[in-house]
């Protein structure tokens, strides 16, 4: 979808989980050096948080699967116009491809952590490969637009790129709290850059129009998208203090976590009905 | 061979070996776990194994060398016309030189387990160089062809250098189950692919021909790719899933799995033949 | 600020930070081997040493920032000229983006120092995020501009982001002084490089212009950039071996390290003064 | 110099390095295995050797340099031509600069193995910048030369940056047979291209030239490249069988091996006789 919300879609979907990722991890590194006060530490709590993960995962990427397909100026689930001999709805159906990958990985997330019969590292090698994907259609699929169009895509895959590169690390340093960060900061940068593109490129409430071919404008948005990451870096960080702060009180305090982690989870669902 | 045969050819070798392998690592890593019940994960079975497949991948490469060589308008080993003074047949050379070193590196294989002198990685290191050989190879060969030509094989190149690199992080992590998968993923990939660009430029039984300067043909066929990825990492994953059944089983029946195995060989030479 | 000065501070920057890191590292590496007699190997020292480099880091930022914003041709923290209808001054801004990372960097070094809820190895982390947002912002900076212009900028980012690279391993590879020395090298090489950008492209005292699209100054400009890197190996090398010596002359006399260090601090405000 | 002999001069540095690391890490290799036999494994001998190599390879740099400043028509130590006001002997320069590298790489060697003050990764570490420094030089060198020029010389950028990268991870890995095999055999394979090279671009004794622009000598050549390749291979293959075979019966003989490390010696100073 060509559109302010075909971006604001899949820009929703990145940040919900970067700003999950921002509060569960620290609490992860949290608790283990602090075992005895959180219940959040236990390895079945931990697993069933995984699939809820990938359901989450694999239910996102159903909704912008069907989105792409079944808009009213979407493909419908045809691929080839044969009486225009040509193929219909490319870009939707690119779309769709994007998030198949990320569906894939939500699978073998849930079917990683179900069985014992498959080595955990296969979520972390199939999240990497779906953000490549994500990456590599996103490389082509520019080809040809105006000058701040591509530019603006372009930017995107280092998020993209680096991203794949951090998750295909973690293969091999799993649980390495550095990496799980960054890969979360370059989440949320990814999320909110989505929507600048769609504030860009589809300005809302008939907004002035960008010049496609002005230079500085393309200069702006360079620096612009370091901003961005910035700010993805702030939020990273005050949520990191925020959680640190949380489970230290609680461990003084001697009480359970276990009614922190339902807040956060709630505060996870408010977030994302404001989108 | 610049027709259909000569992409069919190379395909079916990937397919093959990638399909092999789909069955082989997780056989071997579902052994690993339950040592008692699998006579396959005896040290001696394991290498005999490794030197039927070098051997097999020399013979192929044998194969393909000669029939690139001996085709009614290949080269039969003649470089230079000497009468219109330019080279003769480079293409079919190209093709023979990426044979050789998938030929240099079955004898590698076959050396590295029959004696002890010689350092095991260095197979994975032989097969690494091999692979990139052959991207290295194809970079140059499509120079200066009808866009979707290059097109077609330079998307190939993403897994062939992909494959390269993963085999080359195997020689520092040998017998990682995750490197393996993905390497069997990324042969099947390229099996699957080098079939396509057969169909696709070549279309047998008199097919309409692709407009080679059609961008929407690009668009899909780039798209075209990551299907086939998915569908790859599909068989990888039914493979796997078949094999640790099959290995769970036999282990409650305590059976021996030496017929299993005998049955997984056979039932990869059936799919030779079919192809 | 395109200008001499605008060259000479960020480079005076780097130069400061390099000679100062040839001296610590050797010096904390001279100091593990012999452990009685170095006060300067104690943790406490360390960490204090790390707050004091982290707000220096800080600090130069700011200068760096405030300097790129108020100087009198500056932006004075407007962005956008809504008369002229277009982006203000975007060169300094991006100067400024720049600049604003290493003061990230360096906040969070003092934070990683100065708690224990943060691994220590976000501070490599950050610096190498730093430095690639610093290349990054360059790669696009130089768009449009004349060809020696772009050259010598682009042969910096040869240092930022093999410096980038350098850092982000020694999250994995803590305290591997190969690492250190190379980034050390690495850094001065920056420094050194923007003082002669600034000679070349602002040669002051109205000395005369190079010709911008002479194909054999670029050439020379090329081959300088290694001479200037030889140079800093020889920096490197230089204070490597006086520490050293200076190190094990002392262990001999059985004297504390602590004035020597001292002294080493001096002579880098020394130098600080001197630029 | 850009004639044959300023080709085959580097050429035979590289092929002199190459075959002489081709018994060198096998021997040490197959010494390391049979411990009792080898006087060579002695850590003392290994240490002199490595010195006698780093001397060796200053003493070739300082030939390079010399021969590139002193030869009739080279610069003479003159850099600028103020009379002309440009440039001078630009070519010379910069293969001089190359040379210094390597002459830095041999004074790093010769430090490292005669103190224990510095880190031993160290040499690694520098010769991997000596050989990054040539491919960073050469990229540059060769712009606006005809095409087939550029090629041979492009090239040439793979073994030169794969053997950079191949020492860069040896600073990790130290003593890795896979990766010093490997870098053996790029070596052999940049020594025996220079000499290509020179054959291509000077045809020594009047032969004919070769058509420079011709779309099929590039395809060749780009194959050549492949088959010096396999045949640099076979020369680290066979001289690894020959040294392992000789430790072996050596072994079993019971007898010290220090002669047949001196006769490797003289047969190494043959080949550079001979050359």
């Amino acid at each position: 979808m060509a559109n302010f919300k075909g971006h604001a879609l899949p820009g929703s979907f990145f940040l919900i989980f970067g700003i999950w990722w921002s509060i569960k991890y620290p609490l992860r590194y949290a608790c283990k050096k602090n075992k005895k006060v959180c219940s959040f530490g236990s390895k079945v709590g931990l697993q069933r948080l995984e699939i809820i993960e990938g359901a989450t995962k694999a239910v996102f990427a159903l909704i912008g699967m069907i989105a792409e397909q079944f808009v009213p100026d979407g493909p419908h689930l045809k691929l080839y116009n044969s009486e225009e001999k040509q193929w219909s709805h490319l870009m939707n159906w690119q779309h769709s491809t994007m998030y198949l990958f990320y569906g894939i990985s939500g699978v073998v997330d849930i079917i990683t952590h179900t069985t014992k019969a498959v080595p955990v590292a296969i979520d972390r090698m199939m999240l990497s490969i779906a953000v490549f994907v994500e990456g590599f259609l996103f490389y082509y699929h520019v080809h040809g637009r105006a000058m701040l169009d591509v530019h603006v895509h372009l930017l995107l895959l280092v998020a993209v790129f680096g991203g794949a590169l951090c998750i295909f690390l973690e293969v091999f340093h799993r649980g390495n709290i550095i990496l799980e960060l960054f890969r979360t900061s370059l989440c949320i940068l990814q999320g909110s850059w989505f929507w600048q593109i769609g504030f860009v490129l589809y300005p809302p409430g008939g907004g002035p129009e960008w010049d496609q071919m002005d230079h500085s404008n393309m200069l702006f948005i360079t620096m612009c998208y370091c901003w961005h990451y910035a700010f993805s870096l702030l939020i990273v960080a005050v949520n990191y203090g925020i959680v640190t702060w949380v489970v230290q009180t609680k461990m003084k305090n001697g009480e359970s976590l276990e009614m922190e982690l339902l807040k956060s989870r709630e505060r996870e669902e408010d977030s994302e009905d404001e989108i």
